[in-house]
């Protein structure tokens, strides 16, 4: 059989992404790319229901995956030209970068919490049982697909190799950051990419990813763009609030079980636990079929749930009202006002009002942190830089979300 | 009713586009955009099945359609501040802008040649019927949805209204090009917006648009621009493979209807004549219900169906070989050696194998041009420019198309 | 005399700016930008000496300054449109942007140092002497030039004009923060200019430029933004060297004052007290008359003047190296071990030995600051936002600057 | 002596470009930068006079010299890894690259035309005769410089790497077209150089630099848009008589030789065939230098010299009028009655009327043309493209050049 030739992705972020058909890694993530399960990918968006805030936040984790592969290979190539040692962690390394999505569900996160699924373990999961996947590692070595599982756990031999992709400095989150500021029209969250990649180090000695000293400010900057886009893009209220809609819908769903007209895939969703499914099962779900089912179930004849439907289809979203600066009775009080209204106008209060929070920081201690290589050694980020300090602070918000059709009775005094 | 407050999408190619709620045709254009029917169009991508040939190729209808309506403002605009009479068409303008794609089936152009559809007429279908949109229409004026259905047929009154939305520089184009070039990562596509802008004037005796002498090469450059993606992107082989599949699906499907599970949508998309289909049907089809049936097709009995529903969801494709060089009798010899080795394989031929051609031209003469205004008077583009009258040749190509499990054989001597 | 026509300026940061010459408004600007005193600025560098660090630093005064009006006039524009009872304050407004830094001598701020300049001073003179300038102003009315150099003094009869044009939020930050990050390929200096306009607006009680509640976020990022180019760009310790070098080279040159050759127009500068030259003398100087000579005195018979002439034009500045982190005690015998090893190798430390040290603060509170409009009325930024109270923060650094030829003993043990 | 360690030059175009201070090569180039000869480039400006029509042109042939070594790097770089004799040659290409624009002399090819000097002739003097940079390259291998000197010549051994240096596709052009195309805010100038990059081949066989079938697009649109930019920018009629003042300027000065003061280089350029000058005359020269005896100038008795000098340093260029569309009579017609007009006025027209012509061609064939690799063999790329076929054809344009103060006079009737 002839080697598979080269391929170049044409990325609007990342330029010209080329993987070499003559080098034996890249020609496994090639091979790895064309199966079934890693294509699924491009019918699972990034952001789940964020389009409906974000309009242009309409990209794929198939997408998001191609560009952590390449960031990845971008940081370890260099890391490797400087210690050659580090050459023979490669394909796993690549591998585990490009694959590190496989197991996410319909829109993204948003299901996750719905279906209490883990795509952790459904990425392990189907790096073990895929047959295309497993096949195609095992063709390189038997423990390759072990090796890989080890980095998403954190424990990869060398800790660098796992940092790179799952720590609060990785390819993932660098990919994912620049991306979606880029798609959701977030000037403000462009990275400054080439000095992080020349800021990023590795330390023979512990092993560890490490942070030059004087390229301090380039994470500075990381980390407080992912502050901004934690507070301004992904716990947006709009989204919380369509979020907080999807899961409602689903939960009406399962009370009508039995009369819904629905597909045995989704059956399966909604009635067994979540790591109880089949391979097949969980792989066919994406988000078209839930789209699918809400579209259908916009005519049923149970009004909540028609209605959901309707709302999430339409975007017509419920309003979001922050009440962050009240107090616990005022908190209170206008929920209680609000219940009194939605249940004078009919609507059923358990899927038509809830009280959403959040709660975005910047930087987290008590997780593994980043280290910052500096005179006096490796120490924690955030030990030399107060902006940092700053970022591990919490910031709580809390919203009323409640259908338009109580607003002005609602805040009438 | 409190009036609708401002709005603005974030959008990535043209940053902040906000709409002023206190501004009446504004105001019109948020109701318009949170009408179901335009809510549907996030549910119908820009470029059908290109994302499979550019995988950045993500974005949508509604995406689009909000920055035709950008464009067409900013050059209206600009034209209204220098002639005050246009004023009076800015409503239905910007309307017509933000209104053109409304009638997009499934997969857009794919399905209006699989479907025998044609956008223009469900776009004129939907502004006379949909209740939402006729009511916000007729609420500013009854004429109004006639007026805008003109501005599609070119019949508006002032042609410069027509020549904005539906020429061949006009704003849907403009959006496009730029828009589909950041998305499939082509950096040659990148439009001189600004340029444009101000290239573009009004002649008053004429009411037509025109292109300023000196604003020449900003226009050359757009006509060139658009060449190269239309020979690049938009008939790429590979998405014309693509679009191939999509096709031969449905062709089958409709062999096997009775038996086939099928949801009632489809089935009156699949049997009845496309304008015949309700205002209903037409609406409820998008992307999504395309997807989830070639989704449950893919396990289906027939071997046909099923494999070719495998392949568009897994990507894959055909191979597409450039047959553009060769002799009718050296095409016609592979066609029949490609026949021959497929029925060896077991494949049928009439799904597994195809010419497919396609004819790329920068810049048509025979339809209505683009009108320089020269020191001589208004005058044909392409009469003053070599470069438009070279873009004027057509460019044909054909490939042959068939399934990589013939590759070797194929081309064996 | 026929009015002036239209004019449209590509920038590479806004695009096209266009002054339009039928507004009486955009026509002035147009005649100021034609005088001899504005074309001047084309000779004087943005960022003066930095050009050395950071080579992409070549642009002007002059390009800045278009960039500056470019941006107050949208915001002016867009907050008028709100207020009409601002429309009397946009010639003005638009005046002061454009002219603001008309007063800056040779390589900008470090000039100011050096000769104990200040170009607002000489701002205001210009605007007052200069018989185009004045003679432009007042033909539109004889209290323009008073009330453009009101605006500089924070001294309109509206503090929102003075506030546009100098706060610590104001279009002249903005200009040079979004333009030097993107010449010096800081990436992170990308401003999201489409949100910081939006989120300004005018408290028309107390005639304040104030930052909605909700565009918080655009404007926190604004100062990271600030803070990150003066820690790594302004304040480079590469760049406070070169700015050291120039005034050595200047103080050299005023002791050898009556053999040195010198034209009359920098004799006036190293000998009269800045603000006693004549506007003539003043203007007559520019970064070429300085550059002139230091290439003329690269050869000149005084070996320290030769020598660091040549150091500066050649780019073979000193080292830096930081002694932040070093007790008193620690800096002073570093410092002397310096002195003795310059000595020892013919330098006179007095030309060849400093401390430099910077200041860093995102944000200062004693100035005037930021205006928040909260839920609870005018509140000063800090108050609510925990990242602007860190940025308040001062960074302190200190670097020994020396030249490279006692690099190895110094640090040897 | 410690190996110099690496650098970065963060580059708006290109992003950090890293010089790996290990690498002996780049360790070179590191050295080669930091030279006298070399950093004089800072002090030219790379669009000479243009940046008084296209304010943001204000970049110097440093930062371009830096673009051209990192374009070259990047394509020789995945050449080699394709073809690993090429290797070999990594020195000398890199080297090539940087240097190529050593010899220029103040304001770039303006002032080729006025002292009929070859910047290519002063960079191959350069090479040979500064003692550091001939020292550095001799350090590596005597015959090093020689090598280099070839690579201009179009004489070196293996043809691909004259090509990539100097050809109608080499990187002198992609890097200029580039950054040009930025600086002067034309969006249309901007180049896919991913595309671009991975469309050049090397031919083992002929040892040429070929372009790939596949790759045809990328090319045509690079000789679209150098087309593009020599009609809009390097041939605008604005830049054309700025650079006719300029030689206006000095002939004038010429003629006032022993009168007018003159430092000795401007002398020794003035009266020496510029082949006869020093390598120091020469080296010190620069746009400074020129801009610096124009201030002078300024003030100077002779009415026309003074005169010349203030409209050049005050941007109050000559009026350019298009007489492309004139028959030569017509052309003489006007030319004479501007003549008239001019004496009338007391102006010399001499140095006051001209008729400049350009002609734009946006492809040669009689020069060597690019290689396209296609089926069939390497063949002339103009034959596989009509639209690269029609770029061929020349544009001739001529304009009329004048005063301001004759004009209303001249186009009366």
């Amino acid at each position: 059989m002839p080697r598979p030739s080269s391929r170049t992705y044409h990325d609007p972020l990342h330029g010209a992404i080329t993987l070499d058909g003559a080098d034996p890694t890249e020609a496994l993530l090639i091979q790895l790319i064309d199966t079934p399960a890693f294509q699924r990918l491009r019918r699972i968006r990034q952001l789940g229901p964020a389009s409906l805030t974000f309009h242009g936040a309409e990209g794929s984790r198939f997408t998001h995956s191609l560009g952590v592969m390449y960031v990845a290979r971008r940081i370890f190539d260099r890391l490797t030209a400087r210690y050659p040692v580090l050459q023979q962690h490669r394909t796993v390394t690549l591998c585990a970068a490009l694959l590190h999505d496989l197991g996410h569900g319909p829109f993204s996160h948003t299901s996750e919490e719905i279906f209490q699924s883990s795509h952790e373990f459904w990425t392990r999961r189907i790096l073990r049982e895929s047959p295309e996947i497993r096949g195609y590692l095992n063709a390189v070595s038997p423990s390759l697909a072990d090796q890989i599982a080890q980095v998403y756990l954190k424990q990869s031999p060398v800790p660098l190799i796992s940092q790179l992709i799952t720590s609060q400095l990785d390819c993932d989150r660098l990919d994912y950051l620049m991306r979606d500021s880029y798609f959701t029209g977030a000037s403000y969250g462009k990275l400054d990419l080439d000095r992080i990649v020349l800021a990023l180090d590795y330390d023979p000695v512990t092993q560890q990813l490490v942070v030059a000293r004087k390229g301090l400010a380039a994470i500075e900057h990381y980390l407080v763009v992912r502050y901004f886009m934690y507070a301004q893009v992904y716990n947006h209220p709009k989204n919380i609030a369509a979020s907080w809609i999807l899961e409602r819908i689903l939960h009406r769903a399962r009370q009508l079980l039995g009369r819904l007209p629905i597909d045995v895939t989704l059956l399966a969703w909604l009635t067994k636990p979540n790591e109880s499914l089949t391979l097949k099962e969980y792989l066919k779900a994406d988000d078209g079929l839930l789209m699918y089912h809400f579209q259908q179930w916009s005519d049923y004849e149970d009004d909540i749930l028609s209605d959901l439907c309707r709302r999430y289809c339409d975007r017509n979203l419920f309003k979001t009202k922050s009440i962050s600066a009240l107090s616990d009775a005022a908190r209170q009080s206008i929920f209680s006002k609000a219940r009194t209204l939605l249940r004078q106008q009919g609507f059923n209060p358990d899927y038509y009002l809830t009280v959403q929070t959040s709660t975005t920081r910047g930087y987290t201690l008590y997780q593994k942190g980043i280290n910052l290589l500096s005179d006096q050694g490796i120490c924690e980020l955030s030990e030399l830089s107060p902006l940092v300090q700053t970022l591990t602070q919490p910031s709580h918000r809390a919203w009323l979300i409640y259908p338009r059709e109580i607003e002005p009775q609602l805040w009438a005094d």
